[in-house]
């Protein structure tokens, strides 16, 4: 077992392909930013889009900017831009909304397309708001919700009663990596469609959804899209679906002429009947600033990176005496993994704390789950080092003896 | 008939217990903004908000922002203060989403609280995405929707069978103004619950929706409140329905125990059940910034200025010989019409066009009607004075036989 030196991690830095990327980022001074699965740093070229948009669009131009400054567009723009990230042609992808919403949209349009099936599948470890989502859609209705348990396998859930399949192709917790080729293919094979929630996977994974042949997919900006706090989320949904996908939240945006007033709706052709309302704006340039640092960039190299930060700190953690009471709860295979590392621990909460007020932040996940996402743009080697020998002497100094740490709050 | 001289517009202005308001507020250059109806001026103090957000907030304490700069808590807070102008006590507003959102929010949460009746109750006139969220929330049941005409009395569809009426207290077009008393009152002796859309009024007119004994309100902050492109709207449930009250778009935010990940929905207590997923920061505090300009202000002021604004223009317009072809479609008498003025016209497309082109700001409404949102917080009966006699001019340069103007595009 060599070991690992702060050296070998600043040679690796070195010869970084994507090294530059991170100067396109602000970064607190003595901060390691782990939690870039939670909120994304800020791009530099955020505070120019906003400058634009608040004093010459909105405060100069105002009302006319809807045309001028092009945001009656934007959903599509940004979709369109965001869809090259995760192998989606053109015309399929809007941002809008939330989420949550998002789903919601997915899951009654897969719903209607698959008219006398009555069972949607997840899994009981989903981030939740998939499961209330789930819910809400099939509130009042006769739906079943049938969920995989954490070491099931979902083709075991899956027949010619499943309207839908909700997933979430990275665990917001483990982090573990589903097969979605292979879960797309069952469904399809049991004339089931498959809504994927690509939160902690856009913009850090590769993906072929068009080439996979995937139906729907959501998925949140502010993460490693980097489109600022609560930044609008996006929608997926396949070309060929789009015609016949109806979805209840039929606001004027999804209309075919929204400055008609006509009294009826009547669903736009394409992508666009997957908005609703008037999107923040303000909130949307921070994802269009976003995309241009990915502008050029390509995938296979951000999951390079990825995966090598990923071992580096699995490894580092492996190797160190005083992280010995952590168990790795990610797949220890990069193909079985997205872009983070997490760790079961019991003082899990106390810790993690401890090393924010030491400048490296990660995140805490009830009930005892570290969680650490790692932002190939904006993260180095030597962090991973640094990172966890913080880490390690935080350990050691017990913070869970400390009150200022003994209730819980969020950490988001 | 008394002739209107500038000087006595210019007179009103000096005795405007308003004028200084018009100082918190960035104007353009050579601008009379009468669009303040489809995106409110930009406050000066939303500078300094925006600013703190991206350069302190999310830049620098990026993820701890959520508990330390209290975006968490933003929909509600913001609410609270919001409620205000109209008359409802805290704990009953959030701001979040988009207005058509909230719409079906309020929709599904009335049917819910009215399971056993199958009408929903609207206007054909009704901005139209009323009308398709109405469609998207009763789409595939068995419920009917009653529209009544333009000329109708809602009271003849309000019976035993109606669950919800839906409407907009200001109409879009013509700024007729409804008895909110007299119908929420005939709704409520039918056992119907009502839905007041308030797009066109909040901010703008004292409402006292707590005292009406009022059900659901949702409107938008980026028009009269002055909130920036595309800002959260909001949602009002008076309290007393808030414990029985359920809503489909039930994501995370509206849980018990969001960080607790539970694999169930268990609605939080109050109004922050109607919240869905993770909001628009930036959006979020532009109407922060906006709140902050009504601090301290009496609504009856405003709408005395209001009032006051509205009957000098549609004088100025009607003594003004180069006028005499538009007809007035607002109500004349003030307590009929919220805070804008319209006018029936042909050929008012090509009017609208030709006036924005000479710096004064209305819009358009298909299929002929040139409206002006008058925001009595920065506008002076001097620029009533200006745009009128611009108008004219406009009117007399025929517009309509200049090839400009000859495609009609959406003005928003």
């Amino acid at each position: 077992m060599t070991e690992i030196t702060r050296q070998h991690c600043k040679d690796l830095d070195a010869q970084d392909p994507l090294a530059a990327m991170r100067d396109a980022f602000h970064l607190p001074e003595g901060v390691i930013y782990l939690d870039g699965n939670s909120l994304g740093a800020q791009p530099k070229g955020a505070r120019a889009a906003f400058d634009r948009t608040i004093d010459v669009e909105w405060r100069e131009d105002l009302i006319t900017s809807w045309g001028k400054a092009e945001w009656f567009t934007l959903p599509e723009r940004l979709g369109d831009r965001l869809g090259r990230l995760f192998g989606a042609a053109p015309g399929q992808v809007v941002v809008c909304d939330t989420t949550s919403l998002n789903i919601y949209k997915a899951l009654r349009a897969a719903m209607g397309l698959r008219p006398e099936r009555r069972v949607i599948v997840s899994e009981k470890a989903s981030f939740p708001t998939d499961l209330y989502m789930i819910e809400g859609a099939t509130m009042g209705s006769d739906y079943e919700t049938r969920l995989v348990e954490p070491e099931g396998d979902i083709a075991d859930l899956i027949d010619a009663d499943v309207a839908a399949v909700l997933l979430s192709n990275v665990d917001y917790r483990t982090g573990r990596l589903l097969d979605m080729e292979r879960i797309t293919r069952l469904a399809h094979e049991a004339g089931a469609l498959v809504i994927w929630d690509l939160c902690h996977s856009a913009g850090v994974l590769p993906m072929e959804m068009d080439a996979m042949g995937a139906d729907f997919a959501v998925g949140c900006t502010y993460k490693y899209l980097n489109g600022g706090p609560g930044s609008p989320a996006f929608i997926y949904v396949a070309e060929r679906h789009q015609a016949e996908a109806r979805q209840p939240l039929s606001g004027w945006w999804g209309h075919a002429a929204p400055f008609a007033f006509e009294a009826e709706f009547r669903p736009v052709e394409g992508i666009r009947r997957f908005l609703c309302g008037t999107q923040p704006i303000l909130s949307m340039k921070g994802v269009e600033a976003a995309l241009d640092v990915f502008e050029g960039i390509d995938m296979q190299t951000v999951r390079a990176k990825s995966v090598a930060l990923c071992d580096l700190f699995i490894r580092l953690v492996a190797r160190h005496p005083g992280c010995a009471d952590l168990r790795l709860i990610t797949p220890e295979a990069a193909e079985e993994r997205g872009s983070q590392v997490s760790f079961a621990f019991d003082e899990g909460y106390a810790v993690v704390r401890a090393m924010i007020e030491r400048g490296v932040i990660g995140d805490f996940r009830a009930p005892n789950v570290m969680r650490f996402g790692l932002a190939p743009y904006y993260l180095r080697y030597e962090d991973m080092f640094d990172a966890v020998e913080i880490m390690a002497e935080c350990i050691a100094a017990r913070p869970w003896e400390d009150s200022r740490f003994a209730q819980m709050a969020a950490v988001t």
